[in-house]
């Protein structure tokens, strides 16, 4: 199966960054269901600086694989900026790399409500930086909302290898 | 993003044979690299039956993350039998699923030998029932090779959802 194009660019580019300045990766996604981990090892070679993924998709699993805090998900839920934060943490520690991205989201149809409807996603990169959190509400459908997610992932993977070099 | 028809169908099949069962099921992944656990989170209600993927695409994660033991990586390798099932058994395990499914392969274009050439895969399967392995020798590309792994992976899961189904 073909990777669309606009994933396969970005893993590309994310490849070049990393692989350059000796950058490892690693994912934890919940709503993106494993297609960040995807889009980058599409790519030929992307064994020299991607270490793995965490799919999180159920909160226990986010709490043994990730560590995310039980109190965390009872006080915001599993799609909010803190458990996104705990999941990019999370992977980042268990992994030992130096870049994690983590998404969590609300792909659709179901599973939306009125504070946080479909298309809700928030993502966090973790490095030795700290940690940056994004809100998006995207409007597409299931396999747009996921993909929207996939590359927002994959951006900000980029700008954090941008960040990481030069602080070099 | 749309999966492709066949990934489709096979998750869809899939789904519906765990959900109606009260089956849970999480994925190891290595050389598909979260494509079984995308397609799979493609289908809307997955997470109905779905609980995880850990996706080990370096070998020390195959350790920390799923278990692996060191001496089975480094007398087998990490494309062999008994890496393979210690994956499947590994992140059973961890997520206590009923059903867990494998993949290690040699996706290509590098990373061959005569030993183990590019397309080689082992992919398993554990459940209550004990553990299945699978050997393969795709002849695709490296595109082509993911993705015929991730459909005998899905296969071979919904074999072990049926399987399931006849012990009750």
């Amino acid at each position: 199966m073909a990777i669309d194009e606009e994933l396969a660019d970005l893993a590309r580019r994310l490849q070049d960054a990393c692989v350059g300045r000796h950058l490892t990766v690693a994912t934890a996604e919940s709503c993106t269901g494993g297609l960040v981990a995807h889009a980058i090892t599409s790519i030929a070679g992307s064994s020299d600086y991607f270490r793995g993924a965490i799919v999180a998709y159920e909160n226990g699993i986010k709490e043994s694989l990730l560590g995310v805090p039980a109190d965390v998900l009872a006080a915001h839920g599993a799609v909010s900026a803190q458990t996104a934060r705990a999941m990019a943490t999370g992977v980042r520690e268990r992994t030992g790399v130096d870049l994690a991205v983590s998404v969590t989201g609300i792909a659709g149809p179901g599973g939306g409500s009125d504070a946080k409807p479909v298309g809700l996603a928030y993502l966090a990169t973790a490095s030795a930086r700290g940690v940056e959190v994004q809100r998006h509400a995207w409007a597409d459908d299931r396999a747009g909302n996921i993909r929207l997610s996939a590359i927002a992932a994959l951006e900000m993977l980029l700008a954090a290898a941008d960040a990481a070099a030069e602080n070099e």
